[in-house]
C-alpha cells in the first residue's frame, strides 16, 4: 500500500492510493446504483470479470470523480490501469481503479498512471492510515477499523478504511470503502458476505438523499491465513458486518455538517422493502433534520413525514417512539409524553426513533444526520 | 369574507378567516396525498359529499394544523362548522375547515367557533387581501391573484389567495389555496377544472420535498353571473390555470430560505409520469439545490440527481441544457458550454434547466427553490 500527491487535488496534498497484492486476491467489490456512472466505475466491473475476481492492485484516486467525462475518462482510467500493471509486473485487468471528486471534469492524461506508479514505489503493510488521508473529499477525518477473527489455530484480520460525508444515500455502497483481510475465502461466499453486510451498514445510512456516481465497496481476501471451514466463514461474515457497521458510522458521524445523528427503526409493513421507504422518507425529509438539528421536539414532523412515503399504510396504526418513551399512539400524542420529556431525548443525541406500522415481523433501520447551516455552506462553496 | 384573532397564533395577530357565499356555491377541492391527513381534511372531504359539492362558508385557522389530534381534534373541527353554521343559519356539511401550523398540538375547546362566528360578522367582499394574511404561517407574504374572463355579454372574475412556504412538494395540492368565481357551473366541470389545473401549477412546485398534512385548494363557483356555455368553460378552465399558475409562482418565490428559483423540464420518457420522477429527483436533490444557492455551474450535480431516480433511463442519452445551451451531449461537457459560459447561466436565476432523456412527446416540469442557510434555520427555530 503506498500513496502519492499527483497534483489532482488543490495543494499538495495526497490524491492516490494504491493497494497492493503479493499475489492474486479474491475479490468481491459493490457498486453504486446511480444510473450515471463514472467511468471508473465500468471499468473496475468489466476487469472484475475479466480476472474472475482475483485482484492484484487497486488505485484511487480522490480530486475527481472521473465521471460524465465520455470516452476519454474511460482511456484515462484504463492508461493508469496498465501504467500500474507494467510497474508491478501484472496484467492490466487485474488492477482495478475508483474515483472520487467533482463530477464532469477531465483528469489530464498520464496523471493517474504516474501518480500511481509512485505511490506503488515503496509499499508498506502498514500504510492503511496513509490511504485513508489520500482518499478524502469533505471528510474532515480519516475513516478505518480492523476487526480480529479467532479461527481454528489461527487468527485472521479484517482491515478496512474509507470515505465519504456528503452524497451519502442508502442506494448499493454509497462512498468508497475498501477492505482487505488475510483469510482464505473463495470468491462467491466473498461476495456473498459483503453483498449482506453492506446492505445492513453502508446501505443504511444517509446524509442528503443523494447517491453518487462513484460509489463503490471492495473486499479481497489475501489467502495468507489458512482456509476456514464452513463455521468460520459464517463467523467471518459477522466480523466482517462488524468491521462495515464500525466504517459506516464513522462516515455518517462525518457527515457534512452534521452536529448529531439519529436512528429510525421501522416495523411491521409487508416487506423490509416496504420499511426501507418509511424509513428513507424520514431520513431523507428537510423538516425532520432541521428538527433534530434545533434539537426541538417538533415531532408532529415525524407524522408528515411516515404519511408523505409511497408505501402502504395505515395511519391509525402507528405507535411512534423516541428513546423508547411513547409519544403518539392510538391516533394521538401520549399523555405521558410531555414537552419535558420530549425536550430531554432530544437534548442528547444521538436519538432512536421507533416507528411501528403493524405486527409482521419486517424492519428496516437507517442512521442519518441532521441538517445545518454548515452542509448548506459546504456544499455552496466545494468544488475540490 | 372576514377574519379575526382567535388566539391560536402567537400575538394578536389574525388567525382566522372565513369565507362566505351568499348562496350554496358549486365547490370542488383537491386535499393532500399525504396518508396522515389532519381532522379538518377528514372533515372537509366528509362535508364536502354531504353537500353535494355545495357549499355556504369556509373556515380557515392558521397556527395550528389539528393533526395527530385524534378524536378531540376531529371533534374540535366539527364544532368549529357547528357553530359558524348556527351563526349563519345553515347547515354545519356546508361549512368547509381548513388548518395550517404546528402538527400534534390540540386547539383549545371552542376558540375556533368563537374565532369564526366573530370573522362572519362583519363579511366584507373586498376582504381578499386580509384573509390572504390571517392564512400566513412561515409566508413572508400575503398570496393572492385575480384573473377576468369575457363571455357573451357577460365578465367574469375569478380570484383567489394562498399560503404556503415549506412542507412544499408536488404531491396533489401542496399547500392551501382558496379561489372563487362568480361565474356559474356545475360540480362536475369544476371539479375537473380544478384537477386539471392543480396537476400543472400547485403540483409542479418544490420547496423541500416534504408534503404538509393539511393540503387543500378549494374552488367555488357562485353562479352569480351567467351560466357559461361549453366554449366558454373551456376559456373558464384556461383562466383558472393562469391564475393557480400565479399563485404558484408566489408561494415558490416565497419559498423558506428561497433566494432564486429554477425550472426543470424533463423530457422524452415513457411517460409524463416517468420523466416527474427524474424532475423530482432534481428538484429535491440538496446537492443541486445548494449549487443553485451559491450560483455556482458545478453542473456534475445534475447528472447525479438525473441518475439516482427510480425512472428507467439511458444515461447515454441525455442531454441536458442551462437556458437553451448545450451543457452535456454525447456522454460528455459540450465543448461551447465553458466555465464563463456557465457561470453567465447561473449568475442571473431563474434558471432553465432542460433535460432531454428520449425522443417520446413526454414531459414534465417542476419550479423550485434554492436551499440556504435561512431555510435551515427557519426550521430550527418555527413552532408557532
Amino acid at each position: 500500500m503506498g500513496t502519492a500527491s499527483a497534483g489532482i487535488k488543490k495543494g499538495r496534498s495526497p490524491d492516490i492510493a494504491v493497494i497492493l497484492f503479493d499475489r492474486p486476491a479474491a475479490t468481491a467489490a459493490t457498486f453504486t446504483q446511480n444510473k450515471f456512472v463514472a467511468a471508473p466505475v465500468t471499468l473496475a466491473r468489466e476487469h472484475l470479470a475479466d480476472c474472475r475476481g482475483r485482484t492484484k492492485a487497486w488505485i484511487i484516486n480522490s480530486g475527481n470523480a472521473n465521471c460524465g467525462t465520455g470516452k476519454r475518462g474511460y482511456r484515462v482510467a484504463r492508461d493508469s490501469c496498465k501504467a500500474l500493471a507494467a510497474a508491478i509486473d501484472t496484467q492490466p485487468e487485474k488492477v482495478l481503479p475508483f474515483s472520487t471528486g467533482v463530477i464532469m471534469e477531465q483528469i489530464p492524461d498520464g496523471l493517474l498512471g504516474k501518480g500511481a506508479t509512485l505511490a506503488a514505489r515503496k509499499p508498506a503493510q502498514k500504510n492503511w492510515a496513509d490511504a485513508a488521508r489520500a482518499i478524502m473529499t469533505t471528510d474532515t477525518k480519516p475513516k478505518g477499523a480492523s476487526v480480529r477473527l479467532n479461527a481454528k489455530g489461527s487468527s485472521h484480520v479484517i482491515t478496512g478504511i474509507a470515505k465519504g460525508s456528503g452524497m451519502i444515500h442508502p442506494d448499493m455502497a454509497t462512498m468508497l470503502a475498501f477492505i482487505a483481510t488475510d483469510a482464505n475465502l473463495p470468491v462467491a461466499p466473498l461476495r456473498r458476505h459483503l453483498r449482506d453486510a453492506v446492505s445492513q451498514t453502508f446501505n443504511a445510512i444517509s446524509v442528503d438523499g443523494d447517491t453518487s456516481t462513484n460509489d463503490a465497496v471492495a473486499l479481497a481476501a489475501t489467502g495468507m491465513a489458512g482456509r476456514l471451514t464452513q463455521a468460520e466463514q459464517k463467523r467471518f461474515g459477522a466480523a466482517l458486518l462488524d468491521l462495515c457497521f464500525e466504517l459506516a458510522h464513522q462516515i455518517v458521524l462525518d457527515g457534512e455538517g452534521a452536529t448529531c445523528t439519529a436512528t429510525v427503526c421501522v416495523r411491521g409493513l409487508r416487506s423490509d422493502a416496504e420499511c426501507r421507504m418509511v424509513a428513507d422518507s424520514v431520513a431523507c425529509s428537510p423538516l425532520v433534520k432541521t428538527m433534530l438539528h434545533a434539537r426541538d421536539p417538533n415531532i408532529g414532523r415525524l407524522l408528515m413525514a411516515v404519511g408523505k412515503s409511497r408505501a402502504d399504510l395505515d395511519p391509525a396504526a402507528i405507535v411512534l417512539k423516541f428513546n423508547g418513551k411513547t409519544a403518539y399512539t392510538s391516533g394521538t400524542r401520549a399523555k405521558a409524553f410531555t414537552e419535558k420529556v420530549a425536550r430531554r431525548c432530544f437534548a442528547k443525541p444521538p436519538l432512536f426513533i421507533e416507528v411501528a406500522l403493524g405486527k409482521k415481523k419486517t424492519q428496516s433501520f437507517v442512521t442519518f444526520t441532521d441538517l445545518s447551516c454548515d452542509y448548506v455552506r459546504i456544499n455552496s462553496d466545494y468544488r475540490s
